[in-house]
């Protein structure tokens, strides 16, 4: 049914290069309609600094509004992150709150944790459903058990948590690397899920990030919402927010070196610059997964005042159904971007306005000045049809205002994102 | 290629009931592609107070920014209305606005006028080329003939304007009533056009209601400012705004009453109610028309605390691509529904929120106190497909924070309107 960006194996890696000092286990506990695995644990040998992003939808889930208190308490000293697919735990009131604190304490008294609260609980799934504890409570099991008999986990188990958490999401979305702040070398690995609507659903976004680096709590999150606002709240599928969003992570020291705990510190400025562009990276995959999406789109919004107004004109542009179907129809359409750059609400000068479309090879200069430029003549018309074929699309906006950059990543917007989602019952 | 919500003469009236005063005419300059009719004037036959709305598009087209002053400098002694489709005259810089003056200057010369600044010109079309001003100006002496030697204007006159503005708009969009005011009868007449896209594109609206009520310019510039937020600013098809969406209105006094002009009276509230309904009969025609829609949806939210606040919960539920795809499936998806009030960025209080789909014989109540409701029974989903398979359909969401209402109509998001937007070059 669905229509892909390109095979799944593309955007899987084979292979990886982990954190220290974390365990990982999923089971299937019975959750999602299939019998494919649904829960997954990532578990720390030592306590953690941990941050985390949650959804601002009023709404939120049971997770989410446990999470937070989670993450107030026990920031400092956090220990395993348990995800289930196949139910929100959204809309379940009081039952809702109770049955995730519930979740968390079996965990921890199966981990044998010293505290009850040092767990995060993230869920994903059908919403206005109660979590069926029975399974759960047992799936806490198995995946306790299988962590407690493992000493390291390894890229099949990264893997097989990445799957886990999938609804509708065609592939895993794992990455990991290394990455080194004044000369030492430190593992960062994540996974994250989203772009999938269930029925009678929702999109939900999730994502852990995982690193041996010693970070303190502050300056973890710090660097989290730095990185954020240029990965996770840079991208948009179809602009719809959740319930249960959330993105966290973890940082245990297990490389062994001095903490980062001071915010001005070129040590933090490297650590936040590498979160940062893993988190990107990340986000990236959710949006390759996009419903319907055969293009991925790369908004640049240079030379704007703030980074405000910048990231306000590149939403503008990658919200537009008009610029996604276009894109969708590879239709050079620079009339719709810069109707979206007028109506983004930031106070511009429409005859500084400069547009591009880029692929890696080729450059198209659709309008200069505040006037079109480049798509009267035949060879500027081919070469703009030459970049819109291609998969990966730069859309670059130059608003000569000020100084900074902003960017947005989006896909288009295609048939299949409408068959998807009609979701006839 | 489109998909109708319904045959065109279902939405296109046979006869009418015109104010006094204005005469009407349209003609085939050759701006379209196709051979069809694209130039339209109303003229009243003595001074007339005019407002206008325009876009807040940084882009405004060279209309609008004239527009603009026309309405400053001689909104208390307008005469005519010239609209043009094929061309936008938007991003065409000094020429466009150049252009725009010399086609007002050479309306007021053909018919007459002493004052050489009280036409005010809409375009509709293709942005980013100059407009044809040789034909343009042929177009103007056709129209300037055609009212000059008639007395009257029919009910085929008004019609034939309401096509000559069409751009890929499927059906004239025109409407006539009489109303009173403590007694007195009044006639207000007015055609819009919208939701239409043309290469290189935008979609743009626009209206103009004409009526021969006496009423002062700042008492018309107050009662559409009211009946614009609850009527054109209270559509949405895509959420794009274009670089040229006016709406105007013109009152000549031809019904030779006692003048409006006190914002206090009960005439103006009368006044104001009226034009605000005529208003949003005319916005609706343009969201019946949206492209590729198959359903007409009323957003109706209760009891908020503000206007602005309820307005901000019915725009993000009638902007979201996942209520408006589920619509268009015939899906009662209360949660995402649910979700994009959870979104709007309104401080609601999640118990309190109430949400119903109805028809006009049948009512579902499908969540209640913040959980769902009547979703699970049998009779009950037979109730909400039963709804959701029809054209017209209610979704009224109770907030319980106030006691102020607000409204939006849109349409669904169907195959169609990717169909119409990708736009193959």
């Amino acid at each position: 049914m669905r229509r892909h960006l390109s095979t799944v194996s593309k955007h899987v890696p084979s292979s990886g290069v982990y954190p220290l000092g974390f365990l990982v286990a999923s089971t299937t506990a019975g959750l999602k309609k299939t019998a494919a695995p649904d829960m997954a644990l990532v578990v720390s040998d030592r306590d953690c600094a941990g941050a985390a992003v949650f959804t601002r939808n009023a709404f939120a889930a049971a997770p989410v509004l446990v999470g937070r208190e989670v993450i107030k308490t026990s920031g400092a000293a956090m220990r395993a992150v348990l995800v289930n697919a196949g139910c929100a735990n959204a809309c379940t009131g009081v039952q809702g709150i109770a049955d995730t604190r519930t979740a968390i304490a079996k965990t921890a008294a199966s981990l044998g944790l010293k505290s009850t609260g040092s767990t995060l609980m993230l869920s994903t799934g059908v919403i206005g459903v109660p979590l069926k504890m029975d399974r759960i409570e047992k799936g806490i099991d198995a995946l306790s058990a299988s962590v407690t008999k493992s000493s390291t986990a390894s890229h099949e188990d990264w893997l097989a948590a990445a799957t886990a958490i999938m609804t509708t999401d065609t592939f895993p979305k794992l990455r990991s690397k290394e990455f080194s702040v004044n000369g030492k070398v430190y593992r960062i690995a994540g996974w994250s899920k989203g772009a999938g609507m269930i029925h009678p659903n929702m999109a939900t976004m999730l994502a852990g990030i995982f690193t041996d680096a010693a970070v303190s709590k502050p300056c973890l999150q710090a660097a989290l919402s730095h990185a954020v606002e240029r990965s996770f709240n840079a991208i948009s599928v179809d602009g719809d927010t959740s319930t249960n969003d959330t993105l966290v992570v973890l940082a245990n020291g297990a490389a062994g070196t001095k903490l980062i705990d001071d915010i001005k510190s070129s040590e933090f400025a490297q650590f936040q610059d590498n979160l940062t562009e893993f988190a990107a990276e990340l986000a990236g995959l959710v949006v390759r997964d996009g419903e319907g999406a055969t293009k991925f789109l790369d908004i640049q919004i240079e030379n704007a005042r703030t980074f405000e107004e910048g990231k306000a004109v590149a939403t503008a542009i990658a919200k537009s159904p008009l610029v996604k179907t276009a894109m969708f129809g590879q239709d050079a359409n620079w009339g719709r971007i810069v109707c979206a750059v007028g109506y983004s609400g930031v106070d511009i000068e429409p005859t500084k306005v400069n547009l591009w479309m880029e692929s890696k090879n080729e450059i198209v200069h659709l309008f200069k000045d505040g006037a079109p430029h480049q798509v009267f003549d035949q060879a500027d018309k081919d070469k703009a049809k030459r970049i819109l074929a291609g998969e990966d699309i730069v859309i670059r906006v130059d608003l000569r205002l000020g100084k900074v950059k902003a960017q947005m990543f989006t896909c288009d917007l295609s048939f299949d994102y409408v068959k998807i989602n009609i979701d006839y019952t």
